[in-house]
């Protein structure tokens, strides 16, 4: 792949990933599709709405149907009829957060399925062959994801390690991979909150050589300045010349943060979990379709957006749909949120190029700083 | 509403009913929208698939969100943004299968919702007065759905009922609505399994004249035989003239019985609820998705298929989103179900065009007749 910066406002950038299945604009946000499918939505309708790029977890797609299966019917795009770029995680998150009885070796961690209690092992390699299997656009390095709170001498071993990992990652796309089989690769930057494990990390898998950066081990429970501490620590000392990924970082106020910073990418599950929960995300700020003074509210959910959802349905159609517990209600809800996020970052990104990027910051954290009705 | 006959195959028929929002071809397949819904899928996808009619239930829309809501916003085609005709049920059916603690009274029934036990009254007028509020195209007269089995005396009792009460249903009409506001009204034929009682509803409701008939209370647990007897004797009593419709049956074996016999209308959830538990129809019979042996198959559900579902996703696809209890399942399966049910009506009605229904009815009861996979 290839990454092109075309607009800058202070260290805010637009850019453009350039990968063999289509044109990325960053900052990019890369809607979620865990299990070969972004929750409640078409492929069709995630195109019409303007996604270029979707995120898919490696851990998930592993244990069911498996990694062969996929790789039988022609890879995942084909699999989950979407053509564009896929980016996959690399499991080590999932490992650490959703599998039991983990045992971390220096080869991988060998984990029991959260579905089934069956026995699996994820490592470097089994995670690049499980990535290179699916078919991915781009894959992550598998990396170990420290929890929050971590103490420093835990965290120096783990960024070691996930060092090691992401270098094991390269040597076995190098040998087993070549041409259009080879998907980009990332590597994962950890370090907890410690400013210096963060750019030793940093530095480690510069010198290793990467087709993109990405910062993991974020959003995992810090307070926010924590978070933005290390943001604005990190991001200048990234190669400015990479794109940028700011992994599982999806509050637009964050975002705002990290995007200020000079990040390019970003993945959430907030817009799509939060629309089946009822909270949507509109101009005027989030709003709880379950209130009862939508009961017979015949106005659209957010008079100022054009997604299917509010140029056909009424507020009080939506809460009927939400309390009748309807899977249309998930749908419609899913398709305004993913709808007014990748319409955020198109406008955030025309703020960036009429160099606005402060303006429009500050609009939105005025909006997003409300709290929800 | 107006009815149309244009060909007939031996007693089947073609039809067209013509409503203010549309036509309608006969025989017709209603999906089923309960709550202001077809479950899982837009209106747009409706569309899509050729449905020029739904059904939707009066006594949940009565519940939640209400007619009054309902009526505010501009009534149920505008709710749920579908502009093509509607027919509800009069909500007996449900007052008699759902709710609980009824009180049968000469004007109505007293009963317990089934969503928070609150109480609440149907009866003629009622029943009228939400239909008319949700601006339906066909009103359904309200009656007593007889149990199965149901002893003589009790049929004949509830039968004389339901005849009072359809009289009361269009005294309602004649005297609250006029011009566009006013639905089409169908009489419903009671009388359980006795044919002297069919006979004599039906002489009843023709009587006191209605739009259409429909026969009720098949399909409630009796044998097969018992049904088809009784469709076998009713249809051709009723007027030859007027549409038929056959009430919530929608196995395409009995459906097949009731078109050879002269019927027109039907509804039933059957391919919308089997899609979603994973039970899929195709050309060669019905499939569960759940099969092993679909787990790493690249073909689609069916070669012989045209609809979205078939044309863009495999059989593995299908398989691991059903396992996966993923969204997407319910859509793409029930996409391909109710694509199946209106495409089956279509061909039988170029089969009934044609002369050829006999030898249609004869190869899918082939196909049919052999039990799921």
């Amino acid at each position: 792949m290839n990454f092109f910066i075309s607009d800058t406002d202070g260290t805010a950038r637009n850019g453009t990933v350039e990968t063999a299945r289509g044109q990325v604009s960053t900052p990019a946000f890369m809607p979620v599709g865990t299990q070969g499918t972004v929750k409640a939505l078409s492929p069709e309708e995630l195109v019409s709405m303007g996604a270029e790029i979707i995120l898919s977890n490696t851990y998930h797609l592993y244990l069911r149907p498996g990694h062969e299966i996929i790789r039988s019917i022609g890879g995942l795009h084909t699999f989950m009829n979407w053509d564009r770029p896929i980016l996959t995680d690399s499991g080590g998150f999932q490992v650490f957060s959703l599998a039991s009885l983990r045992k971390i070796r220096e080869d991988g961690v060998e984990f029991r399925s959260h579905i089934d209690g069956s026995l699996h092992f994820l490592g470097p390699e089994k995670a690049m062959e499980v990535q290179v299997a699916l078919g991915t656009d781009i894959a992550m390095a598998f990396d170990e994801c420290t929890p929050y709170p971590c103490d420093y001498e835990y965290a120096v071993k783990s960024l070691e390690l996930t060092t090691r990992w992401a270098q094991r990652c390269k040597s076995y796309l190098d040998s087993e991979t070549q041409g259009s089989k080879r998907p980009a690769l990332f590597g994962i930057v950890q370090g907890g909150m410690y400013k210096d494990l963060r750019a030793r990390s940093l530095a480690e898998l510069s010198r290793i050589g990467f087709d993109g950066y990405a910062v993991g081990g974020l959003s995992v429970g810090e307070p926010k300045e924590e978070m933005y501490d290390v943001i604005r620590f990190i991001a200048p000392l990234m190669p400015a010349e990479s794109s940028r990924y700011l992994m599982g970082v999806g509050d637009l106020m964050d975002v705002l943060v990290a995007v200020e910073n000079g990040f390019d990418m970003f993945d959430c599950v907030m817009p799509t979990r939060n629309a089946r929960n009822g909270t949507l995300f509109t101009s005027r700020g989030r709003i709880s379709i379950k209130r009862t003074e939508f009961k017979s509210d015949a106005g659209p959910l957010d008079p100022d957006c054009s997604c299917n959802t509010c140029r056909n349905y009424s507020l009080a159609y939506l809460r009927h749909l939400f309390l009748a517990k309807e899977i249309l209600s998930m749908r419609l809800n899913t398709v305004h949120n993913l709808h007014f996020y990748l319409n955020f970052f198109k406008n955030m990104r025309a703020a960036i190029h009429n160099k606005t990027f402060s303006a429009f910051k500050e609009h939105w954290e005025g909006v997003l700083g409300s709290a929800t009705q």
